[in-house]
């Protein structure tokens, strides 16, 4: 059944969580390490209902089910990539907790998308590169999922404030070198950033990822949480990434 | 020499760095491992000038002169801390290189206390509690030192803004929970933000204290540079601090 959804030059890969599979194509955008992080570090409530802006492969859906969110609907601007996301939950049979919506970020916030003030989480792992920020991929996909094409910082934020109920959290992975851009963005759309953590290839580096969650309508004052080093000093996945991948057994 | 330089309740402490010695009151405001942190983040270019914003006792102005700067002026309201902290100057014999000018850090930006636009570097441990934010101390030099009575983060960015040449730096330290409000007051004053320390108690805690240095006038892009661990697992100051005291000796 899961060839049957195969097209050509895509392939079927193992997630290693909670036995998902996941449809991606070499040589375009596959999912990341970040996904996995960013899925990890979400306050995801059991029964949640939760958006991912920018879903690309639509890993991060999985992820979120997997950890308990009880609906995840991906916003993602490549009809090419929502079909693909799509199939990828129909070779998990989760249909009825996952959907893909191919609309524009940038369009959110009109309330031509989707209905405002109903979700509980946000998630997203928007394009990191600003436009003119190195040279843009001549694969469209690529370079939608790389460069802010088609939305930036900005955009995403704010579609996310349109979304939230009150106390609902924004979740986010983004270079670190975006931070203040980022977090004020949170907080000129009254998303309270409350939540930060930095990604450290390994102790003594400096920081390649941050984590940040911010929670709609929230009093300001920030938690700089522990440093998360990916692998250890013996260049082996640290204990804390190993159980992301343990807990999903 | 340095007992004639004390008043009835102060002592004469020893800072452990450089041979210094510097004045101190029990029961009243004395430096913390704050102000040796930011004295070893900040950028200290050999021959700087340096201003120190709400400089309490002086320590930061002995430190930032045996790291190399040629002159450091700090800024301090209270006649009587401003006073100590000349004392400390004369302790050490650096007269020449270091002054307290007593004034309200408030005051800067019009050009009432200072010349602006000619310093290299400004440092600031300033008070970290907003106004409202916990019980204000009677004894007036301890609340001047910890809550926003004479001047927040605005205020503080807004006097270096003034005070820094072109690519002139802003290292402070400051609370984890206020990151939001120093990076964007900074951003806003023209002090990009470009490096960012976290510093954590001991491995697995949230940070107590961030460290961040900005330029004014530079591009955005921040490095969170890898996490401080005040003390190690065996409960001992870790080796990058007690380098700190190793190499002034």
């Amino acid at each position: 059944m899961a060839n049957e959804l195969l097209r050509p030059g895509e392939r079927l890969d193992d997630l290693l969580i909670g036995g998902l599979k996941i449809i991606q194509q070499a040589g375009r955008f596959r999912f990341s390490l970040d996904a996995v992080l960013l899925a990890h570090f979400a306050t995801v409530k059991r029964g949640a209902a939760a958006v991912d802006l920018g879903a690309g492969t639509g890993v991060l859906g999985l992820l979120l089910a997997a950890r308990g969110a009880a609906r995840v609907t991906g916003v993602e601007i490549s009809p090419e990539m929502a079909d693909m996301a799509r199939r990828s939950i129909a070779v998990n049979g989760l249909q009825e907790r996952l959907a893909v919506v191919c609309a524009d970020v940038r369009g959110i916030p009109g309330g031509a998308v989707m209905e405002g003030r109903r979700w509980e989480l946000v998630v997203a792992n928007p394009p990191y590169r600003p436009l003119g920020g190195g040279g843009v991929n001549p694969r469209e996909e690529l370079a939608l999922a790389r460069h802010e094409l088609a939305g930036g910082v900005d955009d995403f934020v704010a579609a996310a404030a349109f979304l939230l109920k009150a106390k609902g959290r924004l979740a986010m992975v983004h270079l670190p070198e975006r931070l203040v851009d980022i977090v004020g963005a949170m907080r000129r759309a009254g998303v309270e950033p409350k939540r930060l953590r930095l990604v450290h290839p390994s102790p003594g580096k400096a920081a390649k990822l941050l984590l940040v969650e911010g929670v709609r309508g929230a009093r300001p004052g920030l938690t700089a949480e522990p440093p998360l080093h990916v692998y250890g000093e013996d260049g082996r996945y640290c204990r804390e990434i190993l159980a992301y991948y343990q807990a999903g057994e």
